[in-house]
Parts: structure tokens; sequence; C-alpha cells
């Protein structure tokens, strides 16, 4: 019988009681600190209130979930996991054992928090990071481009998981933006021996991945684990987007593998899906239920499966109102698994420990429409893909793209089990004020310009700050997100440049008058207009910070300081704080 | 003129005054937690001591030795370190203006640890490795070996400082035993696509090189580090052993770098030597004062120059009474410096965070005695190294030997400054009592049993834990340091034995009686037998093990408990625990 949850929304969502997946959340609304959560139909169970309120005290590990991360639970035995796990179903399900939760509208208040009001965090403190190589069909794929169909996989694919250390620190969550990388790319393609210009990547691209995080303590260093031991390790997975510059890559990666064409950035989704919660999705591999040649005995398994995993990238353009799906594959095409990546990866000795990623690399199935990255979907630049929702096709990413991929299980008694959300968007190159780059920008050395192309593949520039404003809002804005609300528009604006041309304190505070009064009128507390970011919250954020400058009396300003303190929340609005650019110390 | 310090000992060591690098230890005899630690002479400044004795809280960052480890020190501003340094300085020179450590006894035996009394620990919680590949000889010379004298460097090399990211986790520090690696080696060395197998790594080698910590807040991601803030960024140095398994290497690492040859283990020396500390010794590269061709803008450094800092690797073999030099090369010899690695690693946008440990790649001279690896000197195995002082030569390494890299700078003036060893010795393979492996082992499969080749290459087994005892006395105890104390040795013996073939708590008890006896009548408290860990202390600390399965009472055994709490602070009794085997959580 199917297991249904009381939760309004989780039955028929991608997280019914049957997923039940961690991650780390902060309530923007409240301002509480980070804490540890479960998903649960758009809702979010808070662990650390759960354990204020005696509701998991009984689970040997409860006080893990004291901390800001998921570190700690990781590092628990598997028991311990599955003890959790099962004391939040009968929490949760509609007749669970436990009817704590379920009968007090108090304890529901204080331990489900909507999930459209929290932000998402890193689940756990990445120790180490692994990226695999382990899709056959997607190693086949890049073997032919670069060597030819006789020689496509190279003498070690077949024998061993082939990986490479990637770089933790810049691991991000879901929805933070990436910037494009600058690298050293050849400038002759076909001759390396011709040098290299530093210059913005040409060929960005993503490569659709899933991650798993060790878990259980550590094996020392010097004793491998052992395939019996693997699955006690495996904690749970995640989407992932290893963001690639291919050529940073094509001159960088002989003889010592990917370096800085992958350390800019790693996206990975924010929740965690338990790998116990897979398991009524196991399936074969790409390989069948054996591979072939046998490996060695050491990464023999007797339980040699993957995951079925619908997976899905989808690309919206600057100013597309809609994602464009571009590949369909599955974590099932996998050949190496992982059970045997993370023993391998410790075969020669290397301690695992627990909040290591391990990422699957590129999943691409054997059909062309099933290809995990733009370089195998364009073939090397020989084919267009798309179209996407404004007609533009891609061979690779262009500023202003958003990348989404999703993974979805489907169970044949009719729940859906998903991952939330991996999604990023390329944003401009960062312009750094104290080097070189910005007379490189402008005859006239001003900044901020926006240099862009039309569909047309025309290419404009503006430097006005309102005018670069209004162009984001007509190519960038999502339906229902415009930058410039309709109503205030002008009003907005005005404050906004009027108080932008005054440098002294009186100029200042009229500003801020003005704006306040127009927040106070706005029904959400942290938006100046509507319920998004508008080019109001755009400009009034900076002013405050001027202000400061200038000490500038703030007390008369309530609802400003209440939208400032929410877009600290915001991602973008973190990205382009002013003590946040490269000039920033020295200015 | 010179500057002298007041502590005994410093001056004319490789501590002086003019060095004060930082370190984490702990105190073996009074049981205090790791703490920072600065090294002046044969002593240890202990940092935490001086803070709650208020001797640096002027320091704006004193509060930051409040930490075990040295990450939040390395993550203020260049300034806060300069400024601790100085007032260091102020309490540890002759004449310098703080009198205060220097005129009290009482705080002087609260602050200042003997070094033979500290067991020390890695500097710091390092996020990420990485390592380069940056001495031009070095590169060369495995170029020509694997690609001949014509395309000796890689198009690429001359450009960027080639560099891959590195396992964090499986950096130890000095003095950590290695275990042999085990991983898949090609059947034929000459012809990969003839299979492998699974087996202990055959060509072990050292690499010497110098890393440095990262220091100062992290750049953000996407946002690049400029050439003009990289010395900001550079804590200080160490030295470093890449121990590499080339056998394991040449299968694994195309396309993707080297993986399991690399993740099994990386030494660093344990005090951290801060860059002001080596700025008398900044000298021109082994390019000179200017690389040619001159690097792009964003990699040219106007300070391009490295430091004069001699090295020197030595190997002590098994049994062997003393260590022989067998290279001797230079920091100088870099062609890409520290600045440059730090600004070419974060190009594309990598985020550099306080604590992240860059190694230079191997360091090798223009002459043949200068090479940093056995793979150049024996050049691929046509050479032989040494001999050792046991007439033994090698071309790679054998178990049981012990590599030890020193680092020296001398300065006109006087002084001497070193970074202390970096050394590890070659454990055996581990045996996993659950796998198969104990089967191979033995026909009547017996662990523990012990596999070693005498120096005329005759091949041995023995399988009896006192015998293997005697061996190792034999065949690895240094003079002075002997396994076996002459006097008390039969009788520590039949204790040992007696005690192991009774399971009964009486029998337990009547051997822990005479050992206490024995203990007791040691003047140094740590070890049952003179002062060093004998066969004494490898016999009890065991039995109080058992003693506790079988509940024995303890109480009546004082002087055993002390040694077996000094035991636990001891890395050869920490690897050798039961509860550190492979088997453990099963047995």
């Amino acid at each position: 019988m199917l297991l249904l949850s009381w939760v309004d929304g989780a039955d028929g969502s991608e997280f019914p009681v049957q997923n039940l997946p961690f991650g780390v959340f902060s309530h923007t609304l409240s301002g509480r600190s980070p804490r540890v959560g479960v998903a649960i139909g758009e809702s979010v169970l808070d662990m650390q209130a759960l354990l204020a309120e005696g509701l998991i005290d009984h689970c040997a590990c409860a006080a893990v979930f004291a901390e800001a991360t998921l570190n700690a639970f990781m590092a628990q035995p598997r028991a311990q996991w599955l003890a959790v796990r099962a004391a939040l179903t009968q929490l949760l399900a509609r007749d669970g054992a436990d009817p704590a939760l379920r009968e007090s509208a108090e304890l529901r208040r204080r331990c489900l928090v909507p999930r459209a009001e929290v932000a998402m965090h890193l689940p756990a403190a990445i120790g180490d990071y692994t990226d695999f190589y382990s899709s056959r069909e997607h190693a086949t794929n890049v073997g032919v481009m670069f060597r030819g169909k006789d020689n496509a996989l190279q003498p070690n694919w077949l024998h061993l998981p082939v990986g490479y250390h990637g770089r933790a620190s810049s691991v991000v969550v879901s929805g933070t933006p990436v910037v494009r990388p600058k690298g050293q790319l050849q400038l002759d393609k076909a001759d390396a021996s011709k040098g290299t210009e530093h210059a913005p990547c040409r060929l960005l691209d993503f490569e659709l991945e899933m991650g798993f995080f060790v878990g259980g303590p550590a094996n020392r260093l010097g004793a491998p684990l052992e395939m019996d031991e693997a699955e006690d390790r495996i904690f749970g997975f995640v989407l992932c987007n290893d963001w690639s510059a291919r050529d940073v890559q094509k001159f960088e990666y002989v003889p010592l593998g990917p370096f800085g064409a992958k350390n800019f950035a790693t996206s990975i989704s924010p929740w965690v899906v338990m790998a116990e919660a897979l398991l009524p999705f196991r399936c074969a591999t790409s390989a069948g239920s054996q591979a072939e040649p046998v490996p060695l005995p050491y990464l023999r398994d007797p339980n040699y499966s993957s995951y079925d995993v619908q997976l899905e990238v989808a690309i919206t353009p600057a100013g597309g109102d809609r994602a464009t799906v571009v590949t369909t594959s599955n974590y099932r095409h996998m050949y190496w698994t992982a059970p045997q990546q993370l023993v391998h990866h410790s075969v020669t000795g290397c301690d695992m420990r627990p909040a290591d990623l391990l990422a699957s690399g590129t999943i691409s199935g054997a059909d062309a429409s099933a290809y995990g990255s733009l370089l195998e979907l364009c073939w090397q630049g020989t084919r267009e893909v798309g179209p996407l929702c404004d007609g533009s096709t891609r061979k690779f990413l262009r500023d202003g793209d958003t990348v989404s991929m999703r993974g979805t299980c489907l169970h044949s008694s009719g729940y859906t089990l998903g991952f939330g959300e991996c999604a990023g968007q390329y944003a401009y190159a960062r312009v750094n004020l104290l080097a070189d780059e910005q007379r490189g920008l402008s005859e006239m050395g001003q900044v901020p310009r926006l240099d862009w192309s039309d569909a047309a593949g025309e290419r404009h520039s503006l430097t006005q700050s309102l005018a670069i404003l209004e162009l984001l809002h007509e190519a960038a804005s999502a339906p229902g997100r415009s930058l410039l609300p309709l109503g205030p528009a002008l009003a907005a604006k005005d404050q906004g440049s009027d108080a932008g041309r005054s440098l002294g304190r009186e100029a200042i505070a009229k500003g801020l008058a003005a704006a306040e009064k127009l927040a106070a009128a706005n029904r959400d507390e942290r938006f100046c207009v509507g319920s998004h970011s508008s080019v109001a919250d755009l400009c009034v954020v900076p002013q405050l910070y001027n202000a400061r400058r200038f000490e500038v009396d703030l007390q008369p300003y309530p609802r400003l300081r209440a939208v400032e303190a929410h877009a600290a929340t915001l991602p973008y609005f973190q990205a382009a704080h002013p003590d946040a650019q490269p000039d920033a110390a020295k200015a």
C-alpha cells in the first residue's frame, strides 16, 4: 500500500514521505541561523526545532542536528541514519506511529517552514571533492572526437574508474551565480605552440552528473575500504553540474589533468537524497548486470547496479520566458558505480572522510538526445543545440544562460521522488576597477559598461547604470519577476538617480525619505515594491551603504533597513556588494 | 648586528630568533590538548600559555591562539602575522623590549616546553591541497625519459604553472608511517592492453618539494587574485614529500592526471616558516631574474624570485644506523614561483582559502646530484642510487626505508634557519584479517607473518610475534634506540608471553604485577625500561587492552597506565591499536 503523508502537498510532490532528503537551510524571514532540514512537500522540517521539542531525542544521534551542517550526521554509522529516517517516517506518515507533530498545530508551526521562505546552503562542509569519468557512453564520445573511433577508450578505462581530485572550495549550492572564467586560451586552436591569450572562456559547458556524499567513520589512512563496506559509507546523492571551460582545459590538461577549467565552480542540488530512499529504484547499469571484462576482485560488486534516475538539463536564455530541455539522460547509464568509485578511490590507502563528495562524471546515454554535455550535444561545434524559447540555438553557453538540472524517480506504486533543482546562471565576467581591464572595456574608461549581442549577433554596449538596468529588465526578466515595478517605476528611478548624484547627507536623506514612503506602502516588508527584488531595491541598498559612509542617521528608515536586511540574504545582492569586489580592500 | 636570543640553545640552532616558525604540538607529559606553538632553539613557546599570561594580548589577533590549529591565525591579514612576529621577537630577543618572559622563571616554566617532550600535529586543517610541477629541470628530466629530448616540455609548460588538485585528507605530518600502497599495476610494463594485477606498488618514490600555506581572507569565488595581492596571501612554507607510486601512476594517469598514485600520503614538516623569515634569502630563480618567454601580464611578477633554501634528502634503510644523503637540491631551482602558482590557481575564479596548501612540485637542479626524485636519480631504473649505510643501493624505495628531508638557509651574518625534518618510514603493507589476504600470506593462514628480503635478496618469513620483534630489533633499531632493553629483556619477554597465553584474569594480573615492578624501577615514567619504547612497552600496552576486556582491576598498576598513556601519543602505537585495524569494527 502506498505510504502517504499528512503534510499538505507532500503526496504527489517530488518530496513525498518516501524521499525525506536532508539539506541545510536558513529561514529568510525569521533570520534564524542555518540549520539542518528535511524537505517534505512544500515545507521544510526544521531538525533543530524537532530536537528542541524533544520529538527525535530517542534517536541515538539526535544531538548532531544542533550543528549547522550535515557533517556530524553523515559521520554517524549507517544504522543511525536509518534510525532517524524511520523516526521521521513515523512523524510524517499519515498513519505514523508518532502523532506528536501531526496532532499539534503549535508544534507544526514551530517545526515546519514553507520552502518558499528558505534559502538553501551547501549541505555539508566538503572535505575533498573528486570527480569521476564513469559513463562509458560519455568517455567513448569524447574519445571518438579526440582520438577517433578505434582508440576511443584509453587502455585503463575498462579496468578502473578513472577520476581526478577536484576543488572542494568552489563547490556551490544551486542558485549561486557562476562567473564566466578567464584563462589561457590558445591563439591558434589547432596549434598550441602559437601561444595563448588571457581571455574570457568561449567554450563554456555544463556536465550533467550525480554525486554522492561519503558517510560513516573515516577509514584509516593506509587501510583501503573493501567492497562489502561500501554501501555503509554512501550517505546520499545530489545532482551535480561540473561546469567546464573547454578551451581552458584544452591547453592546460596534459599531463596532469583538468585544473582551472573546472575549479571555478561546481554546482550541486541542495537536498541530499539518502541512498536508502533510492533502493526501490535499483536497476542494471549500461553494462547490464555484469561488466565485461570482469574487474579485479577488489572492484567486483556482488550488487553491481545503478539507480533509475531520469535526468534532464534545461537552458533558459537571458530574457527567455521558459526553460528548454536540451538533453534527457539517466543515472542508469553508469559503467562504474558509486560503490566501485568509493572502493577504488581508497585502493592505495586514501582515507575517505564523511562529507567527501564524489561525482559520477558526465552521464551520457547511447542516443544523441541523451548526451550529458554541450560538447557532445553539439558534437564539437558541428551541430546546433536547440532552439531555445527565444529561437536562438547553442553550441556552448552564452552569458546570462541559466542551466537547470532535475532528477526524478518514478515508482510503479505511484509516487515520484525528486532531487530538487540544480541551477546556475552564468554571470557576466567581473570587472576589476584597479586592473587594466576597465580601460580595455571603454575608451572613456567608464564602468559599469555592459556589452551584449542581440539575437542577430549585433554587438551593443551601454555605460549608464539605470540604462543597463532597463536593458536587463527587457532582456532578462522572467514573467511576473520584472525588475522594473510597473506602477511606481518612475518614482523609484528618480529617487535612485537623484540621490546617486548628490554626495551630501541632506540629498541622501531626502532620497531615502521618499523611498521609505514607497516601501512603507508595500505589503511585503522584504521589498520596496511588490514581492520580489526590483530596480527600487537595487537603488536603495547601495544608497544605504553610501549613507553610512556619510554617517547619515538611518533610524527614520525602518522599512528600508528591512529591505536591506532581506537583500543581504540574497545571493545576487551578496555578489554585488562593494565589499565582495576584488578591489574592495584597497578602495 | 646579529640578533640573538636569551633562550638556551636558540642561537646557532635551526630555530633562532630570526626563524620563529609556527606549528601545532601536544605536550606528551602534561597531556594538554593540541595547541599552537613557536619553535625557538630546543624549546616550543606555547602560544595558549602566552595568551593566558597576557603576554601577547596587545596583538590584535591574539585570541586566534585559543584554537587548536593555525587556521584562524592564517586567516588574519598579513599585518597581523607581522605584528605577532614582532611581539615574539621582543619577547625572545636578548635585548628585546618586552622583558616579561625573559625575567620570570615562573612564566618561562609555564610558556616554554622542551621540544623533546612534544608530539607534532598537522599545523592546519587543510581545506584544499594542490601540487604543482614548477621546476623546469624536473619537468625536462621526466619529459626526456618519456618523450625524448625534442619534446621534453609540453607546449603549456612555459606558459603557465601546470598543477593538479591533490588530496587534502591524506596530507600527514612528518613522522607518520606511510603504508606501501596497493593498486593496479600493468602485467606487461610496455603494454597496457595486457591487463593489470592488484598488487603492492613496486616503484615507490619520494618527491622533494616545498609547499606554502595560503593566508589572509579568501578571495570571493569568481574574483581572481591579482599578482600584487599574492605576497599578502602567502603565510609560510614547509617541506613536502609527495610520495609517489610510479607504477600505479603509469596505468591510471591518462587523461585526468595522477590519482591513487599520490593520494595515499603526502608528508609535510611540522613547522611553518613564515614568508617574512625567508625574505633575507630571496634569490634569482633557475630562469634568472626574468623568464623567457615572458609570461602573460597576469602572471608577471615584478619581484620574480625564489628563496635560497638548501634542500637534501636522506635515506636510512631498515636496520641502518645512519641516514645517507642521496640528493642535494635548492628551492632556487624554481621556474614558476609561489606567487605565480597562487595567482594562476585562481585565474579562472577559484577561491583560495586560508590554510590551503600549495606544493611546488619536485625540485630538481641541473646536476644529476640535485635531482629531487628517485625516478630521476636512478634515471628510470638504469642507475643505482647509493650505497646507503648498509652497503645496499636503491632504484626505488624498499619497505622499512626512512626518507628524511631537510631545508636550510644560511645567512651571511652567521645565523642558520631550518625547517625541521620532514620524515616518513614506509611501513609494511597492512594485512586485513577478514579479507583473503591472510590466506594468501601463509599456508597455515597465520598472522602475524613478516616477509623480508635480506641484503643478498634472499626471502625469509616469520610467524611468531616475539620472533618478529627480535628480528625487527636486529634489522631496524637505531643505535641507542634498541627495541630490546639489554638488561631486563628476558624478564619482559617472559611476562609478555606468559600473560599472552593465559586468558584468565589471574594470569593477566600476575603478568601485569611483574611488569609494574619492572616499570616502577625505571626512572622515566613514560616507558617500562629506559627512555624509549622497547619490547616491554610493546607487550604491556596490548596486555592492558586485553585486561580491560577481561575486566581486570587496573588500579594496582599506575606505572603501566602511565606507560600506556604515553604510548597513546606515539604514532606507531596509534597505528598498531586494534581499533585502528581495518577489521576492527567487525572483530
